[in-house]
């Protein structure tokens, strides 16, 4: 018996299979060029353990239809990949497999995957953000995806510009909203070098930190979840987590009394596994009650 | 059989018991003093009414502990009125009255009257906004409340300054937050008489529609709700839904595709009776499931 597991990022798809404690046994990353090609690929692996697969967990990159009722269920929407634009993904899985699929985003993938193993595990509310070629979170509240009309786009919120930062920011719908000022395209755009080779020693990670402190700082008291966890790349900055810290503090003012920092706004348990354990994780629930 | 609402407020108490179709048959108020005065009113209420009460919904001004496990479940805790700092609100009432007691925020209590009752009726995920002496905001989604290590305090989001507002917020934590750029006494500070005095042409309007605004925007990114709900006493300045469905519109720039603003950014159908209505909904509810 195994499950699949499909990560559909903007930049590659990493494709994967698990056995029943959810142990990866086989996975394979493809680029993401347009659906024929990708696909074609996704399906083929999956092909070769066809017999034994009984559920497949899919974390795309969005915007998507989750709302099983609506005639494009299952639809990559509305996404500036022009190749990608109103693609049935799970109907083209769905034709080839005939096992149970999940359908949600990449963000929420991670996040379930946080939720079930990592820093998430036995809480009731795991909020997840990833912060690297774009800034996108998930929530869950018992076991639940934090949804309604659609999935949330929190990487897209407001923040206050920081007063030593003249950059204008980059996002085309909000110019300076979060991911628009945050996210690795705005770092290297603002200091003409990858946010991997700006050193730790430079004055911007502040500024940075303020920006990923008021998004954990809003997330607080709109979900006020028991855990927040950053993501991506940005985060892989060992420095960020205490820097985020430190400008929570300073933005909250002892207005709130959240759980301990250490334990509160924290890096990924799982590291890069978050997405593929979290649609292993759905395969799973969607495979057992079908 | 009866029901009971408590709707405990800053400035006043309503009490109210509503019959088995939650119609509202007894209501009063009493201004919010000291608990041994104000209690002492509430518990004579509802002691006239004992023999067929079945259970209380309590929405209360907060902070309060909502966690069931927690010793001092049933409490309001830091809240600045001081001589409500710590106070057993459940445990006071469980000691009179032997019926199961619900327990939340008063602007939790709202968002349910107007989820069960009201504009979120038969819709999944329901936010709900008071915009008034301070600025609270409660979450519904599928009937749970949307909390994890403590309630949400949505009301002090950060928001972006107006160009046009020089004004610097009044709230003792964060200054310019929604809620000390936007509640009632920033605006009666900043323009020297209270907004109910403002009349429709006043510029400041704008400047209040775009913090609604921004809050809404937040709220459509982190939760994506069915709808949004906006009550409070500057909301009943009847131009300013359509001045925030313009805000929403310049700041949204189309990224996300809401419902109709019409049906997503509303004021609430139940008017200023959402919180007693959501009080007796959870009274049944914690009755029924006792």
């Amino acid at each position: 018996m195994l499950y699949g597991s499909i990560e559909a990022g903007g930049t590659k798809f990493v494709c994967a299979v698990g056995n029943e404690d959810l142990e990866i046994l086989h996975r394979e990353s493809f680029p993401t060029t347009v659906p024929a090609e990708t696909m074609a690929k996704v399906i083929a692996f999956f092909k070769k353990f066809e017999t034994e697969l009984v559920g497949i967990g899919i974390g795309s990159f969005g915007p998507i239809d989750i709302h099983e009722e609506s005639p494009t269920y299952g639809y990559i929407t509305s996404t500036p990949k022009l190749a990608w634009q109103n693609y049935d993904f799970v109907g083209a899985m769905k034709k080839e497999f005939s096992v149970p699929v999940a359908w949600t985003t990449d963000v929420n993938a991670a996040a379930y995957g946080e939720y079930v193993f990592g820093h998430g595990k036995g809480l009731d509310s795991v909020v997840y953000y990833t912060i690297g070629t774009g800034v996108g979170g998930g929530a869950i509240q018992k076991g639940q995806f934090v949804e309604g009309f659609s999935h949330p786009e929190m990487g897209h919120m407001l923040i206050v510009p920081h007063e030593d930062d003249s950059y204008k920011g980059n996002c085309p719908f909000h110019g300076n909203c979060l991911e628009g000022m945050a996210a690795g395209p705005a770092i290297e755009k603002r200091l003409g070098k990858k946010g991997a080779d700006v050193p730790e020693s430079d004055p911007f990670w502040t500024i940075e930190a303020d920006y990923i402190a008021q998004c954990v700082y809003n997330t607080t008291l709109m979900l006020s979840p028991d855990v927040i966890i950053l993501g991506g790349g940005v985060m892989k900055q060992q420095h960020m987590v205490k820097k985020v810290h430190e400008a929570f503090t300073n933005l909250m003012k002892g207005y709130v009394k959240t759980p301990s920092l250490d334990e509160y706004i924290v890096t990924p348990a799982l590291e890069d596994n978050a997405g593929t354990m979290g649609c292993l994780a759905l395969a799973r629930k969607v495979a057992l009650s079908a």
